[in-house]
């Protein structure tokens, strides 16, 4: 376990004991999306956008077009929040209160730093990439110029997060035991189903096993 | 179709073909998804957190323990942000810059109401639970007054909010179809697994058809 240090913006001060600081807890749950929501403000306005996302080492790194309204927004200098969940059941209790859901989210706070050289920001898009789909780079047409150009990169420090965890069987009150209501766990899990092949698909071009064998959740 | 009113906040400026406005999409993906993430301010500090919603009609309603840093902050005045998003896919195409993501995504602004009343608080609670599983309230044993009292619900109007979608195949530049790279779609999808019983399961309790055929897609 290696914990990083608690802030007033990532201390957890409800249910506490669902609350990580580790940081191999957080890696673990940002590797396994590749889906998160950015917080940010315009004009004193909250705003939230879902974006793929990529993780390597201590960074998080976002992309978009150099016109988005969110990146452009980055430039103000305001910390922005980053979150990350993973839905891993419905928790069925017998009282309509102790129901809950079985999630891994994680919560980053810091302020996006824009990758400027074309080297890095290349570097940066295959970490995107791999993180969504390992494998898959190497294969594909590489940005050129123009792509890079019209594209803008962030990377955004991992050093201030934290981690909140719901796990394990649903809970009921001592008094609810006895009540006739099926109570347990609906595991849910995102899956990935037949792959759909472009129009102009070429029949030579056999289905690569990194996208046969696809699935989120990284066994260390 | 009917669309609701753009205002500057919901205009879509990035991609404003994949923009919908229309009431009914909209509550379509509310209706699919149970997970939001709610954007707020606190002291400047925008936070997101994710939780779970319920919708009817032209209102989602969110709660939790009335401590909440969350539902504590909402009486502050500031319109929030709600963003839910459901990924549909893997857009793989043969240049990295045209890969992408199908998703259908839904923000919504406004100023949360705290529901005070013990009959429609209890409503509120029915209609979040039915939104997750429905079939399951009428089962359950009910909220009692302390419970009641431990918690905080609130209503968000649906009347400013916009949905944003990408669907379909892979889309590449002329000169690359002729790459030797597999392009496609790879289809992602939540689905329930095996539920499993809790530890003081009752053998005598058959497991209800809400529960073994449960899945998140509603043809209406």
């Amino acid at each position: 376990m290696k914990n990083i240090s608690i802030t007033n913006r990532t201390k957890i001060n409800r249910l506490p004991k669902r609350a990580s600081y580790d940081i191999n807890v957080i890696n673990n749950i940002l590797d396994e999306a590749f889906v998160c929501h950015v917080g940010f403000k315009i004009d004193d306005q909250v705003y939230i956008i879902p974006t793929a996302y990529g993780r390597k080492d201590n960074l998080i790194f976002i992309h978009g077009s150099k016109n988005s309204r969110m990146l452009k927004s980055f430039s103000s200098g305001d910390d922005i929040s980053i979150s990350v969940t993973l839905v891993d059941g419905l928790v069925l209790a017998r009282s309509a209160f102790h129901h809950s859901v079985n999630y891994r989210s994680v919560v980053i706070f810091g302020k996006p730093e824009e990758i400027l050289s074309k080297g890095e920001k290349t570097y940066a898009l295959e970490i995107i990439m791999e993180h969504i789909i390992a494998g898959r780079w190497n294969e594909v047409r590489k940005p050129n110029e123009k792509e890079l150009n019209a594209t803008s990169v962030f990377s955004l420090k991992i050093d201030e997060a934290s981690a909140k965890i719901r796990t394990g069987p649903s809970v009921d009150d001592e008094e609810d035991l006895n009540l006739n209501v099926w109570s347990g766990i609906l595991p849910l899990k995102v899956i990935a189903e037949e792959p759909v092949p472009s129009l102009e698909f070429k029949e030579n071009i056999s289905l690569p096993d990194y996208i046969k064998h696809y699935r989120r959740k990284h066994e260390k």
